[in-house]
């Protein structure tokens, strides 16, 4: 007998219908002798809704009314769960995020879960129920609600996973799991059967939009195995572990893209010590999140041009702070480039193969795409491209290693 | 500086122009240099909205379900009405029952508050907040979500005035206040300025919409001055009090009536101690109300004729029940009669004043409407008619009385 953390996306819950098949998942699951806690985010809309709502009242919504706002969704789907499940004839509770013990900071509209009481869950799984868990949400030591932000269910349902030492946590969505590459762009794209977290944070945090980051991490702290999957078919999905002999074997899992991409050049800044550190303390000071940075070497005028990319949406107000940076160093102006995207590829395997940087450069570049920026980590390389060649520069990464083999 | 707590009902919060139009009044009440606590319903058409999902589920929704899907729709008001308050400069911070401290017993869909602690309030007041609390709702000793029934807001706002001896309630909803009669059916109608909190039960227990009866009773035993007013105009609403001198004065406060009826007779049933009290037996444990009751005098068969109404939504499970207690007994079968109506007089003056049934019966015989049924209390008469007349009725006895005059 095993323990399942179910957790349910939006589309997994958008109407009626769908909550009914979602319910009768959980209790098959139940029915083969396992235990099983169900996540449940908001039906697919909703949010949309109430922050349209609040943007009609102000353009600051308060954060801690936002959370209580935003918070009802997902009451809503747990409630209505719960009653679909006990329809078919088992045992089912709902529980709000206060319900179940999750403690967060008070960081509200993007809290941080401090600690679990996980003892009303296990209550609940002792007295036969399939608890129903409204995801996204959290209580702050006020008692005030508060949410965990973009992905919140998935944290919640990973969390509750690692508290109550689940076997599994299934993490359903309108995709049949992580591919090799976006299936819209490449046709054989191949869905992957297992990926290490560190390449799954990698792809999350590269904008593949399957799993949050932040869940990704959680279930890596606490070696908790994620499974990605579909819930309008039985489709086994893709299983998110930790590293193995195998998955080093194959050199490059993944690709992935962002066209979500601006970036801003300040030309010939002093380069002198302090100089970087007073740019990004501005830049972190207005909570805009930087992505790549590059400076090349100084030449003869001991000037240097600096790099970095931040997402459209920061664009403006980036390029607006950086601006004022410049004038003050007396810098010679500030360029900014919204026709760019990212590609990276993703792998465990690149530690131990040598040339994986060179065969992706010389693949770009024999399809005579012009690399901007280029950034490393251990398991990633990324490359800034014009964004009008993003698709191309995908296929080609994709068929140069192989990818659609398994 | 007055402490006021304003209660705004659903199409009073309709959507977010109404919900800016109402922050508008609670604000300009405050800066008049009073304290304001403002209680919301959910936005017009939500409840029904959870409620049709519901029963889409299931025909029999578990309570404690139920109780948490229905409490979203107040939260969700709540949180957008601080955030419209706090666009107008002022501060504010919503509140749901459990952050009132509101504790009610475990009755799900229809729980009576047990205790209200109101520290969080307080302080909030003192800080300088409008405080704005979702109405409706409470928590059990279990921590789980409570409803109050019908009309529920309107208790949530009763009780906090109560708790924190506010000078006044004002239920703010789409009518400008209490009339002596339905307006739709007399034109002449009077808005009342002041009625007692008899009358008013009265009114509420015979089909007058405007306020709910728990809340008046209530505010009855906390001596709470309640104004029922509209939110959509400036209009003096009617106050809601304890009786006085003056009120006394006038013999007929209000007529009202009530379409929602059905009476069933139960023929020659044997006339002995104990039937009543099996007949009222199984209806009470159907949970079905039983509003008026009259049992002929005994004839010569030592068998007697019984009828009582309630409401036609009860009324074909009650005849269920009657028909099995019939056949025990050996009565001659049980009829029912779903076109009737009640209309009644109200008035707290009717006890110091002769005559006032006889004038009542005198202008319905007038008016060629036959009296199926009568009951008195101290305040009230009641007579059931045929639902074709009723209106005819009211609008004779509004006449008799001279209610258009003040």
């Amino acid at each position: 007998m095993a323990l399942i953390v179910q957790k349910y996306g939006g589309t997994s819950v958008a109407d009626i219908e769908r909550i009914k098949a979602v319910a009768e998942r959980a209790a098959s699951t139940a029915r083969q002798g396992n235990k099983v806690i169900v996540v449940v985010s908001a039906m697919a809309g909703e949010t949309d809704k109430f922050t349209k709502y609040a943007h009609e009242i102000t353009d600051m919504p308060d954060e801690r009314e936002m959370d209580l706002l935003l918070s009802s969704g997902e009451r809503v789907t747990s409630a209505l769960m719960a009653m679909a499940i006990q329809q078919l004839g088992l045992k089912s509770m709902s529980f709000t995020g206060r319900q179940v013990g999750i403690m967060t900071d008070s960081s509200h509209t993007k809290a941080v879960i401090e600690e679990i009481d996980a003892s009303r869950l296990r209550k609940a799984l002792d007295e036969g129920n399939i608890p129903v868990v409204a995801g996204f949400q959290g209580i702050n030591e006020f008692s005030d609600v508060t949410t965990l932000g973009r992905g919140g269910s998935d944290t919640t349902a990973v969390a509750i996973a690692a508290a109550l030492s689940a076997d599994v946590c299934e993490i359903y969505t309108d995709v049949v799991g992580v591919f090799t590459a976006d299936p819209r762009i490449v046709p054989d794209a191949r869905k992957m059967e297992r990926i290490s977290y560190d390449e799954m944070l990698e792809m999350a945090s590269l904008g593949a939009k399957v799993l949050n980051g932040r869940s990704v991490e959680f279930a890596k702290n606490y070696s908790v195995p994620l499974v990605v999957r579909s819930s309008f078919n039985q489709t086994p999905g893709t299983l998110v572990t930790m590293e193995d002999r195998d998955m080093e074997k194959t050199i490059i899992t993944g690709i992935t893209h962002d066209k979500n991409q601006a970036r801003i050049t300040l030309m010939r800044v002093p380069d002198r010590p302090g100089i970087a550190s007073t740019i990004f303390e501005a830049i972190a000071a207005a909570n805009i999140n930087v992505d790549m940075i590059v400076q090349n070497v100084s030449s003869d005028d001991n000037a240097t041009d600096l790099s970095f990319t931040v997402s459209k949406a920061d664009s403006n107000k980036a390029s607006g702070i950086i601006r004022k940076v410049s004038d003050e160093f007396g810098g010679k102006g500030v360029s900014m480039n919204s026709d760019v995207a990212k590609v990276s590829i993703v792998g465990v395997g690149m530690q131990s193969h040598f040339g994986v940087a060179a065969r992706m450069f010389d693949t770009l570049s024999k399809a005579g795409i012009n690399i901007m920026m280029i950034s490393t980590s251990e398991i990633k390389i990324s490359c800034v491209v014009d964004v009008s060649r993003i698709e191309e520069a995908v296929r080609a990464l994709h068929d140069s290693f192989n990818l659609d083999k398994s």
